[in-house]
């Protein structure tokens, strides 16, 4: 099997890899119809965050079951299947409150930029569909496996509530998909901060009310008028850098607050200023597995189309050409098929 | 008139001062039966948080209102009231979201450690009690003034829910009182960390059911112990240094919350560590105004006895003892009587 293999900053292979096997009992093997490049995985693409030795790349995913470890019960081979990008057990105290990125047995998915993937604690991490969605349905299934979610989890974490005033912070697909979520919300206003075109086209069909093209002091400023001098209500942080982390306190209002996604690079926080700011945070790798049954609802019946994120359609082995299109900021995500 | 100066470390006067009197239309002139010394005027007393010039101490007050300016139309001369450490107007907007310590008209008020003070912002900041509070209740109302207020808002910020476990990092009034407000949102279990004798009884007295005396490493190791693992839903940082926001952050569940009123000196959290920990913050000078009306109530119906954080009372003259006892922990706080 050819797989997605990356070696170093900017060198992105598609070479032969082991092919994927059960090596624990609670192992599942899974046919991917389609992947897709995360914007995570432009940090060490980027060089941003080291990897020591050739690492398998990807972790988003759904698919078909091919076979299943003697100790899994619940998920069954022919199955249609979505996970989180972090396995999970799904029964200790972490997962039973919701929070299964922390689970006590977390395990990372990686090499799923490649046809056929093992995913570990299949019954806790994996959630089967009733049916099987058509093909023009798998973009949104798999967006719901990382982005979608994640977008998710930063509007609940901003504390989205109906009537709110929302500010977003990043037009990566995660931020594109927190306007989405802060509207299923209920939100009043969405403000979406974001300079490229094709961005704010697909932040406005999401529901953004509001394109701030602003950044630093002058974005600050900008979302103070917008808001009649007071700060937004939630705000969601989908980049991870200190300038992007500091965008979201800034513009949020008293009492207010900021739920972050991106995963923080360098970013320090000063206890003073958050302590004279008011601002609630609450961040963290995004729960997915809470959200997966919903938000598979929400895609079959069509409430939301999170698979618009991506703008871009290759053949797998043209993956190294994805990675550089997100790049270069000349696609929002990219699709790959095998 | 007499008030206390703070001149430098360890430098408190009391001295000659110029008597208060109405500077603006909106203030209030306050007669103040009691007195005391807060947690927070110890950062300045003990040289931590520098004074540039001669500064007038004391934040904590409730009295008799003597005198108001000709534009104060709901506070009237003869009512007992009691006010925040910080003036608002309560009508702008961060006051209407309940965060009058966010006031955009925000006053610090400051000389309270004497027998008369001016209020700024009279009718935002005071509240008036219906009837006058015997003597005995005097040192619980001085209490509402900051430190019980700050205690709530703690646990507010904490989001403590019925059935809870919580901790409390910190044993001074704040901490104590953090305490007491846990037990009155319905916390289950309360967990304390004290290593002081008087301190451990008073906070058993409040609603602690364990104390915790152990720090650092051993004190987190000691919590999860407790918690069958998984750490605190709800936990109250009341100091305000590096290592008590560490040891907060460090014995809190994924998903769970600190609440943190220590004025933070030289904190600095690291994005990356709170992303992982799944822990939601808030903190910041307590929006005690908006909890007033209610806290009177359960101190006037004996529900609650914040008083009884005052273990030393002096003569207002003697206030240096005062600061003396409280920054050897002698005292957990002095109330000071004219």
């Amino acid at each position: 099997m050819h797989g997605t293999v990356l070696y170093g900053a900017h060198d992105i292979r598609f070479e032969e890899v082991a092919a994927p096997a059960i090596l624990e009992p609670t192992d599942a093997i899974v046919s991917l119809p389609a992947t897709c490049i995360c914007g995570s995985d432009l940090w060490p693409y980027r060089g941003i965050q080291g990897v020591s030795r050739p690492a398998p790349m990807g972790h988003e995913y759904c698919g078909f079951v091919e076979e299943v470890g003697r100790e899994v019960t619940s998920i069954k081979p022919g199955q249609f299947v979505i996970g989180s990008f972090f396995a999970s057990d799904n029964t200790c105290p972490h997962c039973r409150a919701g929070y299964q990125t922390s689970c006590q047995q977390r395990t990372p998915v990686a090499g799923a930029q490649a046809p056929r993937l093992r995913v570990p604690l299949a019954d806790g991490t994996l959630v089967a569909t009733r049916d099987t969605p058509s093909d023009d349905l798998i973009p949104s299934m798999l967006a719901l496996s990382d982005v979608m979610g994640t977008g998710w989890f930063a509007a609940e974490a901003a504390d989205v509530k109906p009537g709110a005033t929302v500010v977003v912070v990043g037009d990566g697909a995660v931020g594109l998909l927190g306007v989405l979520s802060a509207k299923q919300m209920g939100a009043d206003r969405i403000i979406a901060m974001s300079r490229h075109a094709s961005r704010q086209t697909l932040a406005r069909e999401f529901g953004a009310s509001d394109i701030v093209t602003e950044r630093g002091d002058e974005g600050v400023e900008r979302i103070k008028e917008l808001t009649g001098g007071v700060g937004a209500d939630s705000v969601l942080e989908c980049v991870g850098t200190q300038e992007s982390m500091q965008q979201a306190i800034r513009v949020t209002r008293p009492g207010g607050s900021v739920g972050y996604v991106g995963v923080p690079h360098g970013v320090t926080l000063d206890g003073t200023d958050l302590f004279f700011r008011h601002v609630r945070l609450l961040g963290g790798p995004a729960p997915v597995r809470r959200y997966l049954p919903d938000l598979i609802g929400l895609v079959f019946n069509g409430t939301i189309n999170p698979g618009k994120v991506f703008d871009l359609t290759l053949p797998l082995n043209q993956v190294a050409d994805g990675y550089r299109a997100m790049d270069e900021r000349r696609a929002i995500k990219t699709l790959l098929r095998p």
